[in-house]
């Protein structure tokens, strides 16, 4: 059982971080931290006859981090109601790994995957998360991943994610989930 | 503290009821079964000089019922991706109760209340009841009540959300957080 | 090329109406007043060994008139952030029309249709119709009826669709639209 | 009357860039192309005692640019269900600028300003891009800059949102609308 967690943040140790920390104590996990990787935009090239350009940056590297994955995470702060703009970047590649000959098992993987997403925000995540969290449903979708549930809590400043008492309990169930699995 | 429970469900003892029955077990709730109620359609008269038509129905003595609570408990199956017709013609009523000189305290009394949401839908529950999430977010942003969290299980035939064991810790959470209000 | 217009207002042309009116200008729709007809609430009996009661009602009548359309609009203000009451009355009836002997092919019907959604809301709905949107998508969905789109109008007080004159002119589009068919 | 129009593509002249080209057909526009631009993704130091570094990347100018306009047009590809990465990395940087000492009366500026939002999809965007222009609405609602109205368009093959007749006589429509201001 592999499980790989996506941080989306830009702060180190950020609420969504300790939220998600929360979830995996005491579980062995494989985290990236997208911030700390090198990777470019997309360029969307799908309709060239040529197809993709070959892109030099780390982005393969994370790839070939999660590909054997059974489960993955996506552990985002809420930024102007979505993921952050580097997990965007992150997954909008997707759409050259889903073509691309070094990855050809790209898309059968992902559809073995679960999803699980993390998401704090600091304005009324509970009702203005869910349309990032539907976002993260219709991902899912296209690739035949089972979405499984999303965690929502809500903090503004850092550390605060300490005193949302009912996402900390909420995010022990998933402990508690995730090391019966 | 007084906690109303409207559930809107139109069988017995459904999953969302036995849902619901764990967030509150132990708890003295004011427990509105609406599919016992007579209680009809609005009519919107809202424009007509006269306003709206006295209606002869239960309606009043719901609203009797839960105008003095602290919180409001919305319990629903997820019927085609929303609310159930029977809840949905109760809250439809509410743009007569904010013009009803019977409730003048109608809407400042809502302003008061805390609202918490409890679905249990048989398809993707987790992705496709959030638009019916996100009406209640609208409704409370209406009347200035705080959302305050939505309580997702899935289950289709009778009886199983006891199977869903995400749902029923979560619960076990709101049970913790009610009791210690 | 059978077209119905399901309304689910509760006020004689009211602003829903009058935009739906506009969109079949010169067009031959069946109409259907959806509050001129009795019926009841879904009694909620797949998981009962005998299945669903007869119920004794005007519903067959509704689904006999639009069950050979190629098109279905549902046309609906916007009450508390989504269908009227009255509509969604009807479409809760639809789980126990599924399972009907008297409409066999009722499900199969369906799938051969398209749906067009109009609303008419007067609390910013071109943001706050869009979980309504959502649930038409997901009932489209579910039937494998295509989705083809939502015309949203704003007005508040009778009349006043007449100034919202985006809404009218996406509205002659869809007159067009529709005469090309 | 000052309109700035801000694409999100990464494709020269695609679906999105025609379907907005015939919006403000002949009307006098600023068109920023945000992938010619080279600016970071935000290091969040929101709540770091010294404030926000300063950036050095082409950011400003983007702002410079944007900030004295009445009107804003996001344009841009789903990607992923969202807005591009490009996009995205563009509006997470609003957090810095709306403390940014050179920028004063950013906050200011955006309140008075209307948004639109044209998005083109190929995976039915009619309902899966309702998201993001939730998300939008939400952008919107902070910095109370006033959602006019979202354009969605159906195409995945360069150049095929020619085909999409409701989008493009949609587009029209914007078009006379633009025009008469």
């Amino acid at each position: 059982m592999k499980i790989s967690v996506l941080y989306g943040s830009t702060r180190d140790y950020g609420n969504t971080e300790q939220l998600t920390e929360r979830v995996f104590d005491g579980i062995d996990v494989n985290k990236i931290y997208l911030n700390q990787y090198f990777f470019k935009d997309i360029i969307d090239q799908r309709h060239d006859p040529e197809g993709f350009d070959e892109v030099d940056d780390d982005y393969d590297d994370i790839i070939s981090s999660i590909i054997d994955s059974d489960i993955l995470v996506f552990a985002t702060p809420l930024y102007w109601y979505g993921m952050t703009g580097v997990m965007k970047r992150f997954i909008d590649r997707f759409s050259q790994t889903a073509r691309d000959e070094k990855f050809p098992d790209f898309k059968e993987r992902l559809k073995e995957m679960q999803v699980y997403v993390i998401i704090v925000g600091g304005d009324s995540p509970r009702k203005k998360a869910l349309p990032c969290v539907q976002q993260f449903g219709y991902i899912c979708d296209f690739f035949g991943m089972e979405f499984k549930d999303a965690l929502i809590g809500e903090a503004r400043k850092p550390g605060t994610i300490q005193k949302d008492a009912m996402a900390l309990a909420n995010a022990d169930n998933w402990n508690r989930h995730f090391k019966n699995l």
